[in-house]
């Protein structure tokens, strides 16, 4: 392992370097490592794609990106100009030898390590590395970053991996979910751990529930045709919302290495109980949006939005009831839902405390006594601890009430920059440290999983539940949870 | 029990009223009260103290004493000559006849309820209610409210309830002890008892050790030959200390009543381990302050002080090691400090906890990852909740920090008056409510303890350790926790 803060010097080789996530997140974070001098000075970034024709062309496009998404006063000074000197540009079709031929030549594996970033889709994963490797592009120290979806169930999931690792071993893959790279998700790991009175209540005789929300407001944005032959399940809960299920359930690891925190997560995975057809009506709520309006604002319905094909059982809503069979959380019960054109884009991890046995106050006042830890990741990240305390008053019968203590920000460090998830993930891949990336046993746990849940929606012939766009999903997913006497957590 | 948020028309009979206990604290509470429409419409104040000749002219003095301890803002429009509207005055000297006459003459029983406050020695309580009875100037629902100190050990303590309850039923009697007012102990049982988060872990499983520190700035303020005679473990740890520790160590009641809680408090002090006289060296450390300065400003020794009769053996300061032999405490200590002439005015319970049985951060860190409950009462009340959280780095080693948050105030609650603590009790006092009270059993098991404490001093031939003013305390009491591997807490 490197044990430099820096990183070693590193080709940083960007494939797909002019399309959505290289402009709009990798290169201004890129960036901002530069700025932050947490790149080594011998460190280059080498953009890789097709139909530009210079250097010189890419670095003004670098340069129109960074003033677009980097804030005006982070680009003051050289900063820019001198990040721009490291950018170097090899033109490449992925499906071409020429092109490699270049890049096997640019790259200096004597005095740098070559990191590979495939922003890419995944179908052109295998191809990228076998020709990499033809081209002499690659040495064995060479590391590769992966942009999800790994796959689209667990069948193509393994062609994927199997392919890539012929090329790279595990130990050189970092398979990226940037939820992962967060810092409030970080940040469980110092609560959960660090801390005594969180740690040794986390189990089921002191948690009563977990509830975890990702809500997009956005539609499809233009990929029915793409999104329709996925769905929510597979583009939202396979990865981002397993994940944050794993770190707020899984055992302590007993070493804060990359294996030892993987290891525990692959044990919820592998523990969670599968849902079976005659479940699914319960456990797992499908919902599709129809036309209504978010903030005013109308919203076709999903079978309205462009390029779509008419009418489509493809579920943009995911509501499930999940039991994780182990010591620590038999009998708690964990809620996911995940959906898009909801009324407010907001994603957050709630741990609802068990009640205390017996209750002395004012009766009226019993449903507000209850403590939540919540982990809000969007759109604004912060954690809250939700206590309750007596009211200031000369009432004559104690009066209680439910205070949010916000665990995030002391005084003075609210105006700190929260660095964006894709500036942490880089680094450590930069830094060799795998801990915040997705082994290949967990992603094939996950999809184990999820093809399960999805065979039986199938089998059970289950039909996508109508909610209007705006709304927070079919009522099925509220009946999901109150039919157990709980309630989504309202903010 | 009334019924009625207010309370009662009242015959408030303020013994002592002319006192500087009077002025400076219990006529501005009941200024308050009346102020913030706690007092109901018929509720008269009537001063009883001698040297003072007309109702006007006690009025003058209240109207100074408020104008003086009152803030500004709070005396505007009419609230303070309504105020005085309801102040009568009876001038009576405590050992003769005569005032008690004219008292009983202006007492009103049919349409008000009698509270009498004793703000005077207690070298008197006997005899005001003695002659009170005498004149027939009470009834069986008159109440009393007795200030601090019952008696200088048990015997003089049963000497003083004895001959009150001749007068008074146990059910009448208000026993103060103004610590007991204070918002934040009063805020302690709705931490306790309303959030499992905390109530689940309050036993020795889960904390480690509790402090109880109650330190003063201020020497003896002239009251030399008074103070000589009882010293701070009479003055202060009786009492004050006592009853905090009660507070914090108490099992939950299963009722939140009066009694409900006074049975509570009661089996901690009874199941407070007796330190012997072997014992004293390691459990129960006395100092005394020599000359030295606080805050830059010069003090006197103790027996350099006005009034000094030269030598003396008692103690200005007191720590203590306490085991509580119960259930929920075996294994768990609690470490109590008090003193005069300290470097700051400050009370507080710190409430420690565990540490996680494994630690997988930076070994550097190690030491700052204790979870504290910190409860101030002095100088500003409050309530801070010491966790740990990642720092919002892009450090290679997760970083931790240690966070206080402050549980007490939300935004826009911050300039919100804290009531004092005599408002609380006079009020309660007035609503016949008992809670906040101490309970004739407790000041006896409390005395008991105590004597037992003080005898061990007395046999062992214990001396006082010198301390210079402006330090907290003897050698001896660092050592007393440092011993344990533990530290009192700083700041």
């Amino acid at each position: 392992m490197i044990d430099l803060d820096k990183s070693y010097p590193t080709d940083f080789v960007l494939f797909g370097a002019r399309g959505d996530l290289s402009m709009r997140k990798l290169l201004p974070s890129l960036f901002q490592l530069h700025r932050n001098d947490l790149l080594n000075a011998e460190t280059r970034i080498i953009g890789v794609a097709r139909d530009c024709k210079s250097v010189e062309a890419f670095r003004d496009e670098v340069s129109a990106t960074l003033n677009r998404y980097v804030k005006p006063a982070d680009l003051k000074g050289s900063a820019c100009a001198d990040f721009l000197q490291r950018v170097e540009f090899v033109e490449l079709e992925f499906t071409e030898d020429a092109g490699y031929q270049a890049l096997a030549e640019l790259i200096d594996h004597e005095q740098r390590v070559m990191v590979n970033y495939l922003a890419t889709p995944p179908a052109f994963f295998g191809e990228i590395c076998q020709r990499l490797d033809a081209a002499g592009a690659i040495s064995d120290t060479s590391r590769i970053i992966l942009e999800k979806p790994i796959g689209h169930d667990l069948e193509t999931s393994i062609v994927i991996n199997d392919t890539v690792c012929k090329y790279f071993d595990e130990s050189r893959i970092y398979r990226i979910d940037h939820y992962l790279g967060k810092e409030t998700v970080q940040n469980l790991i110092a609560l959960r751990f660090a801390n005594n009175l969180f740690g040794s209540q986390w189990n089921q005789n002191h948690i009563d529930h977990v509830q975890i929300t990702v809500a997009e407001t956005v539609g499809i944005e233009g990929r029915w045709s793409y999104y329709d032959k996925v769905g929510q399940m597979r583009d939202m809960v396979q990865n981002h919302l397993l994940q944050l299920l794993c770190m707020v359930a899984m055992d302590p690891p007993s070493q804060l290495t990359a294996d030892g925190i993987r290891d525990e997560k692959l044990k919820v995975l592998r523990a969670l109980r599968p849902i079976a057809a005659e479940d699914v009506f319960k456990r797992a709520v499908r919902g599709q949006y129809t036309a209504g309006a978010i903030q005013g604002q109308g919203c076709p319905g999903y079978t309205e939005e462009e390029g779509s094909k008419g009418k489509s059982n493809t579920e943009t809503f995911v509501a499930l009831r999940l039991n994780i069979d182990n010591w620590r959380w038999a009998g708690t019960p964990f809620y996911l839902r995940t959906g898009k054109r909801m009324p407010t884009k907001m994603s957050e991890i709630v741990v609802v405390y068990r009640n205390q046995p017996h209750y002395i106050f004012d009766p009226k006042q019993k449903s507000m006594v209850t403590n939540k830890l919540i982990i809000r990741l969007q759109p604004d990240e912060g954690i809250r601890l939700q206590v309750v305390t007596k009211e200031q008053s000369l009432d004559k019968r104690m009066a209680l009430q439910s205070r949010g203590l916000h665990l995030n920000f002391s005084e003075g460090e609210e105006d700190r920059r929260t660095p964006d998830a894709y500036e942490r993930l880089i680094l450590e891949a930069l830094r060799g440290n795998q801990s915040l990336f997705v082994r290949r046993d967990e992603v094939e746990a996950s999809w184990q999983w999820c093809d399960g849940l999805i065979k039986a929606w199938y089998d059970s012939g289950d039909e996508v539940r109508p909610y209007s766009a705006g709304s927070w999903g079919p009522i099925g997913s509220i009946a999901l949870i109150e039919r157990d006497g709980r309630s989504w957590h309202e903010g």
